[in-house]
């Protein structure tokens, strides 16, 4: 599936440079660009270099060097509120298969990220249940 | 305003164990542990254990170290879906003034985030204007 992947992904040719964008930071590691579907002004993406699907999957390295990349972006946007997302899996609300990290600035409640906060806070036991399963797989 | 933050912030109290809480992982410049308020079974925060208000204003080795250890939370949570998001500012819905970084699982459109796109593709012109404007200022 990732092998397949890398022939065809359209962030792995936006890195080689096969299909233009808006570049913006690139390192050794990273690369960055103004998104084309933007929820505000300088809406901006950090993608690792490296292909892989989703967060966890990828290797340390790549996750250490995209938020000094998205600090850069975030000051260059000068927004005084903006969101850093990341989404994993469809449901998730992820439409590339490749990591990238959205730096949205949130210029108006109308323009930007929109969040929707259903929390439901648990009992003091479910929460200890709840820890110790996450715990015990750390 | 940072100063004043760091004495009342409850993060940083936190950090400091002066307000338990589910510790998940904690480095030299990094704490973890599940928000209490979550959105779904497993929602996790990560913090700088700087005191920073917005993700710009921190150190860049405190953003290197956050996401590898949100990697290690979303393998321990084992979603198959899930947001990374860190917000900045309250129109952006950012509610603790310590810069945090939710992971959060997404087990269906009910639980987990949920989020709003109004996506506003921009015409050419108007996106190397933009491009023009935050490459002019990186």
């Amino acid at each position: 599936m990732a092998a397949k992947n890398l022939a065809t992904c359209i962030f792995c040719k936006i890195i080689k440079g096969e299909i233009p964008s808006f570049k913006l930071i690139e390192t050794e590691l990273s690369f960055s660009f103004l998104d084309i579907g933007p929820l505000s002004k300088g809406h901006a993406l950090v993608i690792p270099k490296h292909h892989a699907e989703k967060l966890h999957q990828l290797p340390d390295e790549y996750l250490a060097d995209a938020l000094p990349i998205a600090k850069k972006i975030a000051i260059a946007q000068g927004a005084e509120n903006y969101n850093v997302l990341q989404n994993n899996g469809r449901l998730a609300h992820q439409e590339v298969d490749h990591v990238h990290f959205h730096i949205i600035p949130k210029p108006s409640a109308e323009e930007g990220l929109v969040i929707g906060w259903p929390a439901k806070p648990l009992g003091k036991e479910e929460m200890e249940a709840v820890y110790e399963e996450i715990k015990g797989k750390l």
